[in-house]
């Protein structure tokens, strides 16, 4: 990937949809703005962080809120480099490159569109590899690097620029924010420069969302075996086939909140619980955890094995349940404390999966 | 009033007390912390707003919270300061002086603080002549002037700024930043210039705010004929005396709300009811609103005239509820919407005090 291109944004959509880990919102809307963008600005130039100079400024931005909302407050499209540009207004210099806060979901192709709009290239890293509903969970957190200054913007022109001692402060900040402005807006955070992300960032997040998306075109193609290569290749597992029974869902404290019930598809007594804060966070078979956070929880239509963003899970959905193995730039001290269960008010053990990759 | 010294500041803070309405905050911490920089600073200069070159740009620094909270919750010091900084590096231009956004309570004396500090000159001017509960109760909302780009600080670092289309959203976004920040921070709000203060601006506060203090001094010292004085030239009316025989006290939503009930001091039959967010609102004499928002409602102690707040307010107290006129400067078209009865949700017509100044 050294240019993104609008027939490029196929494939990354369906990987950025399986890594939003059911959350991230659903990248639909996404995908048309940023293949819209790459048309009228020409190519977005994907570079690694180790390429740009190392004191180069590298903004993200994204959108926050609930995907219960994101999915029905489209984006005026003023918002997204709104941030950026009241960001680098208030650091005082102009970003090098943009980079996307997490690849998973709609914020993996909002920054495309973004770069696309300023001329800038994209930075093929993230900090979570995935979806996270909070702002302190990324990688940059564990090591110690500040998620502000970061800025708000929403589509009326309303911005807020936050300076804070610590990335939880950021996040209830911002959230206190996000709920007055509606509860999908944009946020450019983590400024960081091209060496820290080259240091503590996880790399090579664009091509790792491109190749599972493209592993999992070929099952939706029908191809023989892509199914078993598509959970080898990702070190995935597949952990229940089920049929949506029960599904309690509500938007409190910013957060799209749901819990899963699902009933074994061929009749057996089994079922899984999932309880969901905007992602997918714990999978329980039988009231046993099987799939937690920081791994990913997906859920994927039995038949299209197309991923079913929460927001979208409706009654009767059947599906196959898998665990896919986060980032291993998540294994670092203080994961658990930051991503793990306990830091979602669960007290249930961490859980490896058969092949955790590290 | 040319220079503020210490000794000026005991008057004033007795004034500020009685025109902080039961809110505005307890001003004894802020009356210490007022003599104590003009000790050390020496006097500040205060000047009228016509005084200064027209650009020149004023900023406010006020405590923003509920006053149950600021009571416990004393300032570091630091932060008043700190929150004009932020706004002036955020506009990238330094203020020529420093105003109280309300001269009542104890934002009439920080700002004299943070002036002292500053080198600054104080200007004898606000925006409310009383105390109000939320950033758009303001003459300079009725003049269509923003309350942004507002910043916030808290004593930790955190630092918010906000810039809104309108004083309604600047109001819920910095409620929601202090709600998370402890609920007692500093503001700077409404960065204006000298011009648009001597055009929209509530002119002599300080002298106002000044001469209710040294008439109520009087009282307090049991000056013959010093109520009626009193009552007279600040156009107040004295409308029940009653104990205290019910407080129905509550924080809620970032306030200190609260519904005082009176009972007659002289065995009568007549009671009052008071309704409070942070500021006395609405009495009622036997169902019937007699005094109402943006008319001061304030209650003294019977037997010293001491103002008292709501936050000090018990169960047992003897009080006197006088009526006081709001500044002339209020009665401009938008008033009622804006900080009338119904502004703060009660079906209640707005009432003229007997003699009613405009």
């Amino acid at each position: 990937m050294d240019y993104l291109k609008p027939g490029d944004i196929e494939t990354l959509c369906l990987g950025a949809t399986l890594l939003g880990a059911g959350g991230g919102g659903d990248p639909y809307v996404a995908k048309l703005v940023a293949q819209q963008a790459l048309e009228t600005y020409g190519p977005v130039r994907v570079v690694d962080p180790g390429e740009l100079p190392p004191d180069d400024l590298v903004l993200t931005t994204a959108v926050i809120g609930a995907p219960t909302v994101i999915l029905e407050k489209l984006p005026a499209g003023t918002e997204y480099v709104g941030s950026v540009k009241a960001l680098a207004s208030y650091l005082g210099k102009e970003p090098a490159a943009i980079m996307s806060i997490e690849v998973g979901g709609l914020n993996t192709l909002l920054p495309i569109a973004t770069a696309a709009e300023m001329g800038l290239p994209i930075v093929n890293a993230d900090s979570m590899r995935r979806a996270f509903p909070q702002i302190e969970m990324t990688v940059f957190t564990l090591a110690g690097l500040p998620a502000g200054p970061l800025s708000i913007a929403d589509e009326k022109g309303n911005q807020c620029v936050f300076k804070t001692t610590d990335n939880h402060v950021a996040e209830s900040l911002a959230r206190a924010a996000v709920i007055q402005l509606g509860l999908a807006n944009a946020i450019s955070c983590y400024p960081l420069t091209a060496a820290q992300i080259d240091e503590h960032g996880i790399h090579g997040s664009l091509t790792y969302c491109n190749e599972v998306g493209s592993l999992l075109e070929a099952v939706k193609r029908g191809e023989e075996g892509s199914w078993e290569r598509f959970l080898t290749e990702s070190g995935s597992a597949e952990f229940f086939r089920g049929k949506v029974v029960d599904l309690d869902r509500r938007t409190t404290g910013g957060f799209a909140r749901s819990t899963v019930i699902l009933e074994d598809l061929e009749g057996g007594d089994s079922t899984m619980r999932i309880e969901v804060q905007n992602e997918n966070l714990i999978a329980f078979l039988d009231g046993e955890a099987v799939v937690t956070t920081p791994n990913l929880i997906c859920l994927l239509d039995c038949e299209t094995f197309e991923p079913i963003t929460t927001e979208y899970l409706a009654y009767g959905n059947r599906v196959v349940v898998i665990g896919m193995p986060c980032a291993p730039e998540w294994h670092r001290p203080g994961m658990l404390e930051l991503v793990g269960p306990v830091a979602f008010g669960y007290d249930v053990d961490f859980v490896d999966l058969p092949n955790q990759p590290r």
